[in-house]
């Protein structure tokens, strides 16, 4: 039977050639090792091909995908990158042996992926295993999510998946208390996460909040609680915060929780990719890895929202709830109205201030409803509140000002100085952008205010940003502020400013719709 | 209308950052830029976004796809791969402008496609004239790979394919000429191109063929004929060579007919995929770049060959025909037997050597046979035999020693020199492999005759390989001779012999198949 040798001869008895270790100081972490055509020829080796390093000394080895040069690496060299040196222990110009090494086996799952297989728990969690210890090429995890995006992933491969993400990355384990989290699936501005998480903590609850930076709009959550404390800690700080605050509000990227799905997003991103069995993954295990046991997801739908209709909402919400319970984890799913901004900051110092404000009971708007319902539900959840009175419950929190007392304990714990929303520094620099006429406002456009804010500098500069004047179904007069753009740097600031005049992200309702003649 | 504005801000008015350019010489030709995280940062940029490098004093600017560090690149400086600083005029150290662009349009083109829509003619030339001119990065490129395997290209767009990749290749113009050609749809041994082409140009027809190098077998035709003749041939030399003779057999690499297949292929290598579509595109594309009229193509079918089974065969022989037609080109396809070997030799040397001693007309088997009917197929196409008549006007050519003197011609305008067969070098280093029992040979595993070739030394070792002594159909004694190994190392051919004797790729016919106790 051809069958039974074609299935022996995976791994080829090969030959194998001493080289010289070329160390290159570049893109940390790629398991890749350059080498000359000669010697890949001599290895019958092709770019792509995978290699297996080894010191001869200790036995210690790596297997590399390998890219191959004509001038680059001389022959009897090979160049690896940052780590794999270490790893093996061979120093610049030490000698390895290198053969040919199998392909992984995650390659023949991505292929069955490809070909609308449905796949089983242990081979995608070889994949995830795979791409976190970076045994996966760019090339070959690209193919996996195109395969996720083309021909998506069902609720067992959702949930296998999810465990894949846990398995592969660091866990938080604050013992002895209930924790639970929150969620929004992006797109909208305004810092609720500021609000929620010193509600919930001074409710008793641990609420270990990791958050994002921002990657297309002007601040993350992580952008903004910078302002005022330190949020890249490490996963023994964050334990002992939590254990003396119960909450926290850090940077996500400094804990490797998920460190598959980092590469995914990274890959993600270039094509605005993000399947929705992908999402959901990433989000509950981000979840469980932290330890929480009740969690509320928020689902904004709207034009400049991720999601953009109620059926993929509910599709998802279905999803998200059934993953939880493999996971035992409670979770409810909020759909919210994400077609218009949430408060009226742009840039992480405007957010950080005004989520501030809101905690010192300055004013009360959408975002502080969306916040106060937010937490409310959270409290219903894990039994704290009554059902439908978790919004109370809530509200009261905040207006007793034992929620701004908690973010005061907490910045504090994080290292911050910073404690009101006075002592919040933004640019002195300004431009107002006024009205040209009268009218509704009909509708105002997130993505360009997210715009017009990065391009005065957010959130790169903490204290650009874009701060609104206005709101929508409000009737505004001609001359009227809309909005004010604020930035560090004068060119940018101008940049900024010619920008919203040229793109009109504030939409006054018309009589006449269009002119024909 | 959020719509209207939407559309409006695809490339923001953005800022600008001067830096210095630090030029690093690996991985020719890829249009990365690496800068540090803080001038991202500072430009709002992340990893796999675009920016455009541009040279201040002579206006010259080139997009680059951005990969940030910590510490290779530092501040202020921007790092390049080959190629790029040469571009636009700038050396090492000298000041170039950085600043934000916007995304390829294919990026939305190649979505588009992976949402399952069919893609317009100028939506695949944009794909493929970004993919040739490194404007894609492999990340993408990979993404549209992946969508053309799982969601197929039709006619339509097969064609538009084709045509694209014409378009952004070089193009052979032998003028006054019928030129023709000849391709093998890949997976079997043997030399069949080193018998037509003589044949074919001593007819008087010109057929200037480009071969590839081997990828996974022991030796592709470029490999063979390397032996007797330079390969890496300009289209100038082509163009001067197929003047005088009528033919040539030279390497595709050297000449970039349709450089986006090039970096197409490389991509699909590690996953194993070739959709059809994009094999039907890639072999017409060739055909029509080198000027063909009329064309065989031959698909072997078989168990080691690329294609399974005769029902993608056919599927793909009428999508052949069609896209023939869209280029004016006459193309009859033919399916072969491909499940046994093609001739007896495995690797560069060996298989050269057999090839000729087929037009010296030492010996007539099955790859002598398979040529001539290609050949004859194709005279009949071109008109210059009748219908039934091409294989006997072929076979005259190659019993009249016609196609071995043109063969002599081609190899001596291709700066060759060894015009005989027993002039070819073949390693002295031999071992063989005897048959442990009697039976009748059921079949021979092309696929390990290739690896035990290659792990001998094939196809970088020129001389290395395997000769089988026995052929399919055929009974063998015990101790019979089946076959014998080749290399120039004593180590490769140990480990060659091991493997062998350990895969079994000669079965003999069973009569107990399985026994059960």
């Amino acid at each position: 039977m051809p069958e039974k040798n074609a299935s022996k001869n995976s791994k080829p008895t090969s030959y194998m050639q001493r080289m010289k270790i070329k160390h290159i100081d570049i893109v940390a972490g790629k398991l890749i090792g350059i080498m000359n055509v000669i010697d890949a020829q001599e290895l019958g080796m092709l770019p792509l091909d995978r290699a297996e390093i080894k010191n001869p000394k200790n036995g210690k080895f790596l297997n590399v995908v390998v890219d191959t040069t004509d001038s680059f690496v001389k022959e009897d060299e090979i160049g690896v990158f940052e780590g794999i040196h270490k790893f093996i222990g061979v120093n610049e110009g030490g000698i390895v042996e290198v053969k040919p090494a199998g392909k992984p086996k995650s390659l023949e799952f991505i292929k069955k992926k490809m070909n609308g297989e449905k796949l089983k728990d242990i081979e995608l969690k070889q994949i995830v295993s795979d791409i976190a210890s970076n045994r996966l090429s760019e090339i070959e995890t690209t193919a996996f999510v195109s395969a996720v995006y083309m021909k998506g992933l069902d609720l067992e491969e959702t949930v296998s998946m999810t465990k894949a993400l846990i398995e592969n990355g660091n866990k938080l384990d604050i013992q002895g208390k209930t924790c639970v989290d929150k969620h929004s699936v992006g797109g909208t501005n305004g810092r609720a996460t500021m609000i929620i998480v010193p509600i919930i903590a001074a409710a008793g609850y641990c609420i270990p909040k990791t958050s994002s930076r921002s990657i297309t709009s002007s601040a993350g959550t992580a952008d903004a609680m910078e302002v005022l404390a330190n949020v890249s800690l490490s996963l023994d700080e964050i334990t002992k915060i939590v254990k003396k605050t119960n909450g926290c509000i850090t940077w996500g990227g400094a804990v490797d929780l998920a460190p598959a799905d980092d590469k995914i997003i990274k890959i993600e991103y270039p094509l605005s990719l993000d399947p929705e069995g992908q999402v959901i993954a990433s989000v509950m295990a981000k979840k469980a890895s932290v330890g929480a046991k009740f969690v509320v997801i928020d689902l904004p739908i709207g034009p400049y929202a991720k999601i953009k209709n109620k059926e993929t909402a509910e599709r998802m919400a279905l999803k998200f709830i059934e993953v939880g319970k493999s996971l035992g984890i409670k979770v409810e799913v909020l759909l919210t109205n994400g077609s218009e901004p949430s408060g009226k900051a742009f840039g992480p110092a405007l957010e950080a201030k005004y989520a501030m404000e809101i905690l010192e009971g300055k004013f009360f708007d959408n975002l502080a409803q969306k916040s106060v319902e937010l937490a409310g539900a959270l409290l219903e959840l894990v039994g704290h509140a009554d059902k439908g009175k978790g919004f109370d419950v809530a509200l009261n929190i905040l207006e007793s000002g034992k929620a701004l007392e908690k973010m005061k304990e907490i910045i504090k714990a994080q290292g911050g100085k910073i404690f009101s929303s006075k002592d919040i520094e933004i640019s002195k620099m300004t431009k107002i952008v006024y009205s040209e006429r009268s009218g509704e406002i009909s509708s105002i456009n997130v993505s360009l205010m997210n715009k017009i804010a990065r391009i005065a500098g957010a959130p790169a500069n903490k204290t650009a940003g874009v701060m609104l004047k206005i709101e929508e179904g409000e009737k505004a007069s001609k001359g009227q502020e809309l909005f004010e753009v604020y930035s560090e740097n004068e060119r940018k600031l101008e940049a900024a400013y010619n920008f919203a005049k040229k793109n009109d992200p504030v939409e006054l309702q018309r009589i006449i719709l269009q002119k024909f003649s």
